[in-house]
């Protein structure tokens, strides 16, 4: 029995680990107000904050930790917030005069729209790598980008009929949000005010613009850029979730970006989702091996990786670029990873802001250098180490750069095909995106170049072969060249 | 090690509710003789049954209970079955004279096909539900519709080449069954008898058409419309089946009704999908907060939902568009919910069996009124409430508004293409699908404004823009347009 | 109380039979060394092995288990791996004169690449199965039959833009490793040495080609052919991993072989995800009832079912064809399994390496007879039945009958389409795969046809419909008839 015993305090012990066993911390007497009444209007909301670690612990606790395991980056919290749970006032309220969307809620002022500047307060290195990346500038990249503009302006354009052809309007704001924009992230702006009424008294809320939206790169009533809950949804905040592989799945998505499939059908991903049930998801840092066998997108990509004796294999990073040297996807060519996230930025020798030119000369200046792009390879294979031989790694990339020259090509000869179509008149570079053609080039390049590339990055061999892989890279050629040859048949597929 | 294993069993019986723990009540005599056979020849099949809460509790158990927590919609069970557990005999035998399926099996008569008949005697409120539902007429809406059985008999006729020309024959029965009455359900009748040989004993059996089958119209011997194991499956009959979005999947997928792709993509999806093991699935009432967090199909869509204070924010219906205003799929154009289920009664304005015309104008008298649309969207906001403030739903249905009209704009478009080839001679209007640029229409708005829909319907964005999305809608209109203009090039993608 | 019921599943499974718990047997001294460096290099593979049967038992425990309950299939193991864990040194090394790729490493001579000889030392029986399975001849089906290898050969061409033509250079290496044959398997080889420099002292690695690789038909260093890791990945080499349907999907997904969507949509999908936890995944022999409800992929087609009163209800084969009588996928038509695995060595009556001829004649001399058919198809049913009655079998497996019946036809029908653009020189019949009429009839089969009969045949009527089924089978003939009748518009989708 007294096996058992101390058998239950190890269990409890791991199960402590799990916040919602210990006795909760006090609530900041803000938080205990809305709590008060949102228990009653939003259960799910409220009961799902109170399963976070946020309800459960507080800033002073995270600041006990030794640095490995800390889930706080700041080094100093203000004394109001040290001692009580991270409760709704925390984050919705702490910076009351930072947004234009704040407002006086029942004697409280607030915000609706939490930003990467309100969770500054405790996690400013976070904040600040994010805010360099490509997922920061998610909207500028699209918005400012002249070429990237007229994609989406192409695309999400409503169409009529007007004397037997198609005419274009301008996109809504609606469409745009529930489109590219609702990853990338909208912006976010009041536009009013409007009274609810309520049977606790009728009060005032703002009228936001470009809400609901959890997009990486959104534009806050505070000029901030990105939205924390993109990844770290809702209000539990759970690293489980962050670390899931469902998580990265709500954008990376076939036929652009298929990471989730490609995943999903690789051998990592095979392991993880027969064994998830017994990987721990939310450990700080997180061990390969103890922890977890099975990695996800979070394990390769950014999350603080320890081995045996502490040794760092990888350090967290939220530039989720971070350990990358290429950049397999949204563009034509796969080239080095850009310098800065603000992409639009870039000017290629053509002065297209583009990181290659249409013949794939690479904007060198803005692209990480060769010493830099192995620094990064050489910090993913410590990653890949934690389960493979240096063998392994060497040969898998090898297949990879193979990948990377040939889809490079084969998107070269669809823009070829192109170039002499406009060259003979059968089709107007005016706009790159509004005739049949240039939508069969778009695809050559966004969907089966780019899902061969993760195929091969990933080991998901069916998107590098059929679904949208090399028979769809070649099959688009041939009716590229079908069209160019003799008018007539035009591109598909 | 023993210690061990009793508190095992104390905190199991502590942990509670899984049925099938207690002690199961006495099978009526019939059932126990099935069981003593059947649990030698179909083991998979009983031990479903044994772990369901039809073993494990009895009809009388069930009316005892407070009305929220009520599994049963009768007040009254016959005497014959109230104080036994729901067992073989008391589905497959209860009501013997009913269906044209039943037959004597080693003294007792039994059917094969349990049937909504069947149930109604302890769920006849969801019957009733159900028997107004498009579900439950999903055969004759299929069938019964001109418009839609020129589709089904298009799409699954059998063709071969005579003379370098395609000829068509009727599509056979068994095709049927496998392809759009595998979801809609099969007319199941008997057509003969045959004889099995067995160790116990040579027995006969009814031949039956259509069978297999648990499509949810499904056309039963006895005459009745429906099959509740479409999702209460299968001897389980487990509540967390049926609350759970797989159970969904089985009929709305891509590339038609992408509901499955775009809630798992969702952030919806995400949450539920990496959280499920701590969502409770079963609970009668479904409590958003202390049940669960995350919402899956039936949480919004049909289960009875109460707040705290046993306030009930949204009834049980088995008319599963009972919570919906807008009908989103299946038709060119989204229009409001129809009246009734029976939607091969509609008339449009031109005569055909649509709710809208083909260039649009709905067929308001057989459509709900916005009085009604707007009570049924209060109470699908009543359901987002629990989680989400009116500001996040208000501007959620404002994207959804806009993305309809927009879709329908490009439907228009598309039909109007395809209505000026009809007048100039290119096509021919006899069958409406059955040439290249008619499938062509087909997909504009059978797959694409319908995924758009979806994406926007329940946040799933990649099925609105490069997933059948508005990609896709617009180079369809290219292409179509091609087809228009020079008569080479046809519709495609 | 979800904590309390956590609580209680640890406990229940420090009880109960999970491997690692209890005592450990003791390592052979080389893999004692081996763990001793590697656990802390490779953390998460050491992790993995140790939570493995294989570290936790013996082959001599293994030998000592009633025979429906072993696990391992040789009679006698030589007496130094008798009494110890199947460790690093015993799989890595036991065998060290087998393969070309051994190398002496740290005092003891190993190789890199584990292969089935190795596995055969305590899994005979299975791995002569799989030897003569199709799987076993991956490689082979696909490079030594003319007309696979030349599909292989133009999709994976890289092709450049010359004199506005497309011109095609061979595939690479490393793009068939990516692709084709990351499922078939490559061949790996040693082409070198490299010096690997290292803390510990430096040392040599032999470097292989074709590596990393797992495909099923691999051609491994010592000869042997295949990878017992396509399925029973990687150091845990768990049952449950390889019974879950995710190993599967690594491989058979759609276009040409949606296996996994079909059982993810059909009503065994959904019941085995939604009560996966539920599921006793790895136990031997394996019991409809107590250990299973739901089945997966390995239930049906290979797995040791047992009733009860240990009834053998389907005997375990690694030849995952034992089971199936007619092979629905893979070549234009549906047909009797061949009789041996490798299907190159088939010749039909025009002298093509085809089951069938184009125009579907097949060749019965290298095809199983009827009998077998019939013995085969009475095991599967035996399967069935342990949930479903012979009424339910026969329906199925008649809806099936015709749906090969009639895909078969609409093959017919799309290669006398492209015979008839033969002879009327509108295309050239030197390569089957390099015009894009000739992709439409590739598309109409391997894709197409493919995904109505897997519909057919697991009960995922999407893909029998929308999703690559009935209505793309349709379309596509069409679109192949207008090519045919005006050479204008060209065969899409």
């Amino acid at each position: 029995m007294s096996g058992l015993l101390r058998l239950t305090i190890v269990l409890l012990l791991l199960a402590g680990a799990r916040p919602g066993w210990a006795d909760p911390p006090p609530l900041s007497e803000e938080s205990a107000t809305c709590v008060a009444c949102h228990e009653t209007f939003q259960p799910g909301l409220v009961t799902d904050w109170q399963r976070s670690r946020h309800a459960s612990t507080t800033p002073a606790a995270g600041l006990a930790k030794p640095v490995l395991q800390r889930r706080i980056s700041a080094t100093a919290v203000p004394a109001a917030q040290r001692d009580v749970a991270v409760g709704c006032y925390e984050c919705h309220g702490a910076l009351p005069d930072a947004g234009a969307d704040r407002f006086e809620h029942f004697g409280t002022v607030i915000h609706t729209v939490v930003t990467p500047r309100d969770c500054a307060g405790c996690h400013p290195t976070e904040v600040t790598e994010y805010d360099g990346s490509k997922k920061a500038h998610a909207v500028g990249n699209l918005d400012q980008n002249p070429v990237y503009h007229g994609l989406v302006n192409t695309v999400l354009a409503p169409q009529t009929l007007r004397d037997g052809a198609l005419q274009s309007t301008p996109p809504s704001a609606a469409t745009r949000a529930a489109t590219c924009f609702a990853c990338h992230g909208t912006t976010v702006e009041v536009t009013g005010k409007r009274t609810v009424p309520h049977e606790l008294g009728d009060f005032e809320l703002p009228v936001l613009s470009g809400w609901p939206n959890q997009g990486v790169g959104r534009i806050n009533p505070d000029g901030s850029r990105g939205s924390c809950s993109s990844c770290h949804a809702r209000h539990r905040f759970d690293l489980a979730v962050a670390r899931s592989p469902e998580t990265c799945s709500e954008c990376h998505l076939e036929p652009d970006t298929p990471a989730w499939e490609v995943y999903r059908e690789s051998k990592h991903g095979n392991l993880w989702f027969v064994n998830q049930a017994s990987q721990v998801r939310d450990a700080v840092p997180w061990r390969p091996g103890p922890d977890f066998q099975y990695p996800t997108c979070a394990t390769c990509h950014n999350s603080l990786l320890v081995g045996p004796d502490d040794t760092v294999l990888a350090p967290r990073s939220h530039d989720f670029g971070a350990r990358l040297w290429v950049r397999l996807f949204g563009l034509p060519y796969a080239h080095p990873q850009p310098r800065s996230g603000a992409t639009h930025t870039i000017r290629n020798a053509a002065g297209q802001p583009l990181p290659t030119t249409l013949d794939n000369q690479p904007a060198s200046e803005h692209l990480i250098d060769a010493a830099t792009a192995a620094s990064r390879q050489a910090t993913m294979t410590k990653v890949c180490s934690a389960c493979h031989s240096s063998t392994w790694s060497q040969g898998h990339f090898a297949k990879l750069d193979q990948t990377i020259a040939e889809t490079n090509q084969l998107t070269l000869a669809a823009t070829q095909l192109l170039q002499l179509g406009y060259a003979r008149g059968r089709a107007d570079p005016t706009n790159l995106f509004d005739e049949s053609i240039e939508r069969a080039w778009v695809r050559q390049w966004m969907f089966y170049a780019n899902s061969t590339r993760y195929g091969a990055a990933m080991c998901g061999q069916d998107y590098s072969t059929f679904k949208n892989g090399w028979f769809q890279l070649g099959s688009n050629l041939l009716a590229m060249q079908d069209w160019l040859r003799d008018g007539k048949a035009k591109a598909e597929e």
